[in-house]
């Protein structure tokens, strides 16, 4: 995390996140290595996929968002560094955490999937497990059990994600509930379309929307600003129309990176993206414009054999068809979107500067 | 579940829950099928799991409790059938729906580790949708998706499971997280010691506590207890000291007729525990008393490719050995042992007789 890039602002949420997170682990594992000492190596591997690494942009996103909306009250309602503000504060961590457990439980679960052997520079869960399987001379097969115990560890992140939640109001945990549905769904969307070769713009625009600009940006948005007090509709609009042009560009960046960023920085390998046949924009955008011959490099999107100079060829497709920088034009648009979005959120200058710095870093990072 | 053995104090809760789980799965679909088809797809699978049968042991542990608790206040607080009861009824069901949602995910979820082919007699999630990809001739391997499109389904239903629960205060919700952490980490413990090949006895008990006792009879007990009011500590240890032996009883009947049960009533193979090595009670009985030519037979246990002669020449051990035996004997004394308990209870006659129905149900039932 000591990252000259990231902002100030998020690195004050996660160092308190990180700390809630990391009392939570070292509480249950002294509570179940009691009871069987077995029962705690579940636990060291949630561990190990959690402190790995992670910008914590979702608690970032919520606790500014929660952060605003307390202020509304300024006039009447309690000041920042108050009493009840303090309580709420304590309360606004807890939440970060759950989104950072939530999105590891996600994390592990999408490894399999994808059957990635590294994240954030870290080998996989299911890789691990496998390994120690057959390095242990156990029975069974490797990767039945390095999977297995991967669900178990992701089931895991998922109930701790929840038990940090749970004191929530019911009008938040609405918005928890929905954000949970749409992350699975919008993964199984993507699976399925890589699956099924369905590579057109709007299933990867769809896509982007449940898996990152929903799950990533406005449903922590909404969230944050929920707990405090109801919001109410407009506000909640506002913080949508901020956070979901941003969310796509956030996943548009993504997308990049995946195909030209650096490999050591990535924490994953390069190219991984079109050997699973994932459906982004940049590829559709791409195959609008193909010819007869770019397309047949195109088709080799989903070979999951994939050599690196065949990476290097379909890249040179995208670049050629201008893909790429149509991608980078649009990520510049949306970026200016979210920001037009944010001079209409009815926030103080220290929150709105947050989100502008918020909303440079997602669209511009390297990494 | 129109089964003679079934009785009717669990047919009756289990109708309730059925109607709500259908509800749910209805609306979601119908809600998520207008944002894109291929969403409901997830939606779908999840249903047929949920609608291929199951006992709903856990609604129906959780709502006897709930109506005992409930009928303590008889001399100051509401009646049955009175309209604050009534609502709470609905509340109840929710909850019921919440143990069978989360059921339903862990089931998905094994069936992954166990690679199992069937459940309930039903095609299992992961092994569909393999069949899907290889049929329809879609990219990538059969059995990463599958599994892939499992863990999602699996995902989902436990978000339907906290979904269904969100109503509940603080004190019930504790026993909800407890009891899903106590699910997972027993889960793990099963496989683990399936892999490392350790079937010693106290592995077995720790294992059928965590994903029998606890998980099906204990915590559901103790969570419906805990809707009405507070039950205070003694009211829960009465609960626990009832339900964790018939738990273990439920468990070791569960061992007996993976092993000597009908397939077409199980709804899976006979002998699958003993192909995965999975830790029973009855195995660990026969290690104890095995002489070295049957202990060479028992060495065959976590072997993947057993044949059904070599499961029948197991069996035989197990029956020569007298751990069958053994294993029924303690059945019977577990259920005398949850029937003394049982009559500890402070509940009402109509509560206490479900409750000894259910007992007997579950211990004595040959599928």
């Amino acid at each position: 995390m000591a990252d000259s890039q990231v902002p100030h602002q998020l690195l004050r949420v996660a160092k308190e996140v990180d700390a809630k997170l990391e009392a939570v682990l070292e509480e249950q594992r002294r509570h179940w290595t009691e009871v069987d000492p077995r029962l705690s190596e579940a636990i060291d591997e949630l561990e190990r996929m959690t402190t790995s690494g992670g910008k914590r942009l979702r608690a970032g996103f919520c606790y500014w968002a929660w952060r605003g909306a307390a202020l509304l009250d300024r006039g009447s309602g309690p000041q920042i560094g108050s009493e009840s503000l303090e309580l709420e504060e304590d309360l606004i961590i807890r939440v970060g955490a759950a989104f950072e457990f939530l999105h590891v439980f996600a994390l592990i679960h999408d490894d399999i999937m994808d059957n990635s052997s590294t994240r954030r520079g870290a080998t996989t869960v299911h890789v691990a497990n496998g390994r120690r399987l057959t390095e242990s001379n156990w029975q069974g097969e490797a990767r039945r059990y390095g999977e297995g115990v991967a669900i178990l560890v992701g089931d895991l992140g998922h109930v701790y994600a929840d038990q940090m939640i749970g004191q929530v109001d019911r009008r938040a945990r609405r918005i928890w509930d929905e954000l949970r549905i749409e992350l699975n769904l919008g993964q199984y969307l993507d699976m399925r379309a890589a699956a099924a070769g369905e590579l057109d713009h709007e299933t990867a625009r769809q896509v982007a929307t449940f898996k990152t600009a929903l799950y990533t940006i406005v449903r922590p948005l909404q969230l944050g600003a929920s707990l405090h007090h109801d919001p109410g509709p407009t506000l909640l609009a506002k913080l949508d129309r901020f956070g979901r042009p941003l969310g796509r560009a956030f996943q548009l960046r993504d997308d990049a990176l995946g195909l030209i960023g650096d490999e050591k920085w990535l924490g994953k390998p390069v190219g991984d993206d079109l050997r699973e046949g994932k459906p982004t924009e940049i590829v559709s955008f791409a195959l609008d414009e193909a010819s007869a011959a770019q397309r047949s490099v195109l088709d080799q999107i989903g070979r999951r054999d994939l050599s690196s100079t065949e990476v290097a060829d379909i890249v040179e497709v995208l670049t050629a068809t201008g893909a790429l920088g149509r991608n980078e034009e649009e990520i510049q648009r949306l970026l200016q979107e979210a920001h037009q979005a944010l001079a209409d959120l009815p926030f103080d200058e220290v929150t709105l500067d947050a989100f502008g710095a918020l909303a440079d870093y997602v669209a511009a990072r390297d990494r």
